[in-house]
């Protein structure tokens, strides 16, 4: 396992203050901003903490209320809706300062069959077709290191490899991740942390018809609510394929869709997102909002 | 307007206990639950009522956690999470009897442009060359009869056409849906309308592919959580069309996505909503849980 996945592991786990109450440190990623990523893999994993094993998150649906600051804990408080005869259901609200800055529901079941279809997975380059995170970014380097510093450049808990190069579909884009070594066999942490890594390059998949970034001088990308729905067991330290789409933008606000494959194919997940997509032209030295696109993290 | 219409109108409007709290009626559809879509509707009503009116609906998410009996009132308790400088937060916890029986958070904007880009509509037939609900469930009428009784056969507030007849995409519905009368322009019930409209046929549409459907015995269909962004203004006294499609069922859960277009053609809604899908053969008595996917709804 790699250092840095070591270190996302610890952020993860928290530290548990009382049954319904737990405090999260945040990464350094050189942004005095919290990664979204990192809230909605936090906030999963206190809602787990209070709920048994045998009952998985199936899934989750958060809003994004104010930019979390690094240099503070972030409190995640637990709130136990209900625990019913298949369902789980728990809301986590994260404060900072006495303020909400997140809220997440996730709901939990039992293990149970009924029917089952899916669609097939979309033809894909294969991971190491695509470029690494650096040699993507090689021509922002220098506004990356303006806006990050040298923590642009240090190696992060998931390899990331997108692709986005196809004119006939141009608001879509495939994200292979893979954790940077092998994970225990703990189902509700392969989900937080894909819950963490679902946030990678997902809300700038809105930009590409539009020939920016979220790194464009006057472009302000920042997340407004998640969503994911799992629907198989899965593991995040083998390749996981994220196929996403933005089927509409407007009112400076656009919709991410994504569905999540298994090398093999399988349909383990399903995701959404609405994101603040700004342009103020006039505006060039307005920053972006969030590295929620992790085009930063090295991989 | 419709009769049905002029009602439905009224139990969405609520009424007003105190500034954060509102009390709604449920609609008698001959069913002892109450149809996920009023609850819906009256939720964001109720949201709505405390958002200033130029701050429009663009998100909800939605958990229903209990059944809703139509035989009690239902106190919509709102919760003013945040009124920012651009958009407003609110929370809505639905009771019965002292429990939860429903939760929605939403997000409110004031207007502002940004990007743009949106999906094309769909090749759909038109509305008026699809069969109408009653049509559509001429053989399900002794069985419509014995569960609904009478009420199975009243006009709804909706006009509803669906198809589903593609064998290429079994998991896909065309659903068209129209108000039975002209509404005053008061963009916050368009929105709550459509709200209530956007669960007519939708969950049902993961049944398609397994020949099913909720009225089916053995068959167990029930709204899980509920998601609806709002991209643009519309009307739900013109026809909307609403495309839904099924990507996955699996562990006794089926996700359905929708987009809806206006009849010429603009994107002004995407939906998304998990479904338990349960199939029990040896339980031929019990009982679908829900009028959910509205098909008993004679329009």
């Amino acid at each position: 396992m790699s250092e840095a996945l070591q270190h996302l592991v610890r952020l993860l786990s928290l530290e548990r203050l009382e049954d319904n109450l737990f405090r999260g440190h945040s990464e350094n990623l050189g942004w005095w901003r919290v990664f979204g990523g990192q809230v909605l893999g936090q906030a999963l994993s206190a809602a787990a903490q209070t709920v048994p094993v045998e009952r998985r998150a199936h899934s989750l649906h958060a809003y994004f209320l104010r930019p979390g600051d690094i240099s503070q804990p972030i409190l995640y408080e637990v709130d136990r809706i209900r625990d019913g005869g298949s369902f789980t259901t728990r809301r986590v609200v994260a404060i900072q300062r006495g303020e909400s800055i997140f809220h997440l529901d996730a709901s939990f079941q039992l293990p149970e069959e009924g029917f089952e279809h899916a669609l097939p997975m979309a033809a894909a380059p294969e991971p190491l077709a695509l470029p690494t995170e650096q040699e993507r970014n090689a021509g922002f380097v220098e506004r990356a290191r303006t806006l990050l510093g040298e923590r642009a450049f240090v190696p992060g808990p998931f390899e990331v490899r997108t692709g986005d190069s196809d004119p006939a579909q141009p608001a879509r884009r495939f994200i292979w991740i893979r954790a940077t070594g092998p994970l225990p066999d703990d189902d509700a942490l392969h989900r937080y942390l894909f819950a963490y890594a679902s946030d990678y390059a997902f809300a700038g998949t809105a930009l590409i018809p539009h020939g920016v970034t979220w790194l464009t001088p006057g472009v302000h990308l920042a997340s407004l609510d998640h969503a994911v729905w799992f629907h198989r067991p899965f593991r995040v330290d083998d390749w996981l394929l994220h196929v996403v789409d933005s089927p509409v933008a407007a009112g400076a606000r656009a919709l991410v869709r994504g569905s999540v494959f298994t090398r093999d194919g399988a349909l383990v997940a399903s995701t959404a997102q609405e994101a603040l997509t700004r342009f103020r032209s006039t505006d060039s030295a307005h920053p972006p909002a969030t590295p929620g696109n992790g085009v930063m993290r090295a991989s």
